[in-house]
């Protein structure tokens, strides 16, 4: 199960911030420019854009320049990677958990 | 959908590190001590003990003191919150996904 992979760790990074993760909500629901993504958080367009580049070097967002503005999408990763570790992990617990119900039933079975 | 939590914020930055994705997985088949965790990576005591901080400090891991050693085990949370955030956030892009379908099929349609 483990494998070296600089992507799903920019990705687990990249989603490790309340902003970052508001903005892909919000582009989930359709493009938006830098300034349009900057202006519910109240955040300077700077502070938006380093969010946009963090999301795009984890190709969770891309963005196109339009005119002075920079349209931001969903990129072309949809969090695959995530879902997969996520879901081995629980079942790799859920399996262990399992393994001790059946050992502490066996105890039982022989206490009795 | 957005909610500000640290929690959650937490785990996420937590899990962008292979180190500590291993050393989940390495602790999803029981537990071990920071010595027994440092030695397959060939890092540092020193280097372990903050991977495991990090870890606790999200919940992930727990640590108990016994004789001169620490002993980790899987901690509480189970990554229900990276779950649920990844499936809330794949599933809207599938719904986007299939309104774009019918708008081009409604297209199709008046266009034949």
């Amino acid at each position: 199960m483990v494998q070296y992979s600089p992507q799903i760790d920019r990705t687990f990074a990249a989603l490790g911030d309340p902003t970052r993760r508001a903005v892909l909500e919000r582009l989930g629901r359709g493009s938006a420019t830098i300034t349009e993504l900057a202006e519910p958080f109240g955040i300077s367009l700077t502070g938006m854009k380093k969010h946009v580049q963090v999301l795009e070097d984890a190709a969770l967002v891309t963005s196109v320049k339009v005119g002075r503005s920079r349209l931001c999408s969903v990129g072309p990763r949809r969090l695959e990677d995530v879902q997969e570790w996520t879901e081995t992990y629980r079942r790799m617990l859920d399996e262990r958990l399992d393994r001790f119900g059946e050992l502490l039933e066996r105890q039982k079975g022989s206490a009795s």
